[in-house]
């Protein structure tokens, strides 16, 4: 009779009581297939569990912050969430992993929550919500398609990325960025630019970017210790009629005499260890003329919160000051542990500024150390 | 004879002569108090000269981009320069001073630059160019305009500023920004919330704005030394029908044991001293529940560049990992030292977390310390 009773009461309205009071007499009627309300302990200790699972050096909140993300953009690619979380995409895929065996999410044409996922956001305090995104960093604005345009004419027989050096390109669009990004800090104009490491070119898209809006550029100069990126440089300086000097060497072995004290700008994405960051903004700051106000602008992935603090603190022991951090400012071509995305870290010398070089250069790429 | 053809040629077309082709034969005929080109040796002396006269620590560099600024938005107020050149306000009235005395600015209806300041930054490789500036930060969105009016209305009857805090009102809308900022990075929703120092009144921004979207908070507790502005919140909370716990205490003398331990999100807006910075975060940190991942949301005004690496070296030797500065993030009403804007930098705490308070806490606040 009962069953019957409930029988006509539509499902929705049930999970709504569910969900809201967690009546034991109805979960008890309706059966334990179906989703219970839980405690916040209990969702915090599901999601200690997962974070011990998947060893998160995020630690356990970022769970949430993964739950919550699919909550309000479902169903949503793996890539975005990672992207939003600031998780590697290995990271970010294990996470998924254990939080479908533990029936928390499920695949519906993207990453969706199950109804023991909703049920273990709100017992946080998580809900559904109209809220929509704020729109942050730098929105890419229609003035700099010309540049797009152009570089992706000019860079259409470029050299494939050559992983063991942890190379991988940022997009045109990111270049073309990163040009604008460094004129509206006053990097550009007469200033002598060097680029440490340039397999995304972005020397060619300051070029570039100079050339169509007119601005003087001091001396360019570029260092690898890839040839063919060097020589593709050089060539296409040449086809379009630019000045730009090369070199190619190793940082670890230091950088020649006459290039130090001689800059006004570094720009540099370094290898994504903390040595190889240290290591070549290290020698950025060799190359920077000396003095306060020197630039930096510094293309890095997200790390774990104790590597995070670990760059945080190589920059700035090294005396840098940091003047603004952009998460996702730049994207990259292809699958991408790091989401395809990377900060862009903009920093000025101080009257402290001073290069500290590793001592073990060993661990310089990530292809040198086990991955996580 | 010669001068009369003089005579003829348009003034602009021989301002065009002098400032290209610096002729000497063109610049003896029309005198000495015509512009001239200068040599980019001369000019970085002059620079150079004037950093001196203002004793800025931000080096010369930062002259050029004030200048520059100046070109690319001239006529233009001395705010604005001094905000997008992360100046503050009696530095930059400063160096106007002393750049007008060399004649390289002059006023009309706002700094402009002078046939001599032109031909300064010319010299160096600056131009005007028509390149619109990049849209960056957090613009206001439309959606958020009803929080702020119901804080304009909450918040009609508040105290005034103690200047001998360090308070200075962060405006409605930055508020309610922060809020939102809040809740975009996940530090809302069943979040146990602690505003360490308050006069901005951003507790009840968040709890405004929680009411507003059907948030569920967690606790929320303010701590503040100025009894006038817990009182004012308490009895906001009470009007609206919320929760909140105050507590009257000078943060250098510890926080209770009660409060420690407890949180999962910290905001502040600590004095404008590396000591208060140091101090306001060191207590955020021991009020965080242990573990990684809890979250600082700390508002600070930009530093001269060796202060800001000590600043960022605080943040980093207590193991915040910083995720995000964002430049001119918040507004405060009423003229400024610092220009009217402040950061916003977003940390997360990481396995290696833990609270260092500053020994001499004898110069916590900007009036107990010169002024520069």
């Amino acid at each position: 009779m009962l069953v019957k009773f409930l029988d006509m009461i539509p499902w929705m309205t049930l999970r709504y009581c569910l969900r809201r009071q967690s009546s034991p007499l109805l979960r008890m009627l309706v059966g334990s297939d179906r989703p219970r309300v839980l405690e916040p302990n209990e969702a915090i200790s599901i999601m200690s569990d997962v974070s011990e699972a998947v060893h998160l050096l995020e630690g356990s909140s970022r769970i949430r912050e993964f739950l919550r993300q699919v909550l309000r953009f479902q169903p949503v690619p793996l890539h975005s969430v990672a992207r939003s979380t600031s998780l590697t995409v290995p990271v970010a895929s294990a996470l998924r992993r254990e939080l479908e065996k533990r029936k928390l999410l499920s695949r519906k044409g993207g990453i969706v929550l199950t109804e023991h996922g909703l049920s273990l956001l709100e017992s946080i305090g998580v809900r559904e919500t109209q809220i929509p995104g704020l729109q942050s960093g730098y929105p890419f604005p229609e003035w700099l398609n010309p540049v797009v345009e152009k570089l992706d004419i000019l860079l259409s027989s470029r050299p494939g990325p050559d992983f063991s050096l942890d190379q991988s390109h940022a997009d045109t669009a990111t270049i073309a960025m990163r040009a604008a990004y460094l004129y509206e800090h006053d990097g550009i104009e007469g200033k002598d630019l060097l680029f440490l490491g340039d397999d995304d070119l972005t020397s060619l898209a300051t070029i570039t970017f100079a050339k169509k809006f007119g601005l003087q550029l001091g001396s360019v100069v570029v260092l690898d210790v890839d040839e063919r990126i060097l020589e593709f440089v050089e060539e296409t300086c040449v086809s379009i009629g630019c000045d730009i000097q090369t070199h190619c060497l190793d940082l670890k072995y230091g950088i020649p005499e006459q290039l130090k004290n001689s800059f006004d700008t570094f720009v540099t994405d370094p290898p994504y260890t903390v040595t190889g960051l240290s290591l070549f903004v290290g020698r950025g700051i060799e190359a920077l003329k000396p003095g306060v106000g020197g630039q930096c602008f510094l293309s890095y992935g997200s790390k774990n919160p104790s590597d995070s603090v670990k760059i945080y603190a190589s920059i700035t022991s090294m005396g840098l000051a940091i003047q603004e951090v952009i998460p996702e400012f730049n994207s990259y071509v292809g699958a991408q542990i790091y989401a395809g995305v990377s900060n862009m870290i903009r920093c000025v010398t101080s009257e402290g500024t001073s290069a500290l070089i590793p001592e073990d250069l060993s661990t310089l790429y990530t292809s040198s150390r086990k991955q996580r």
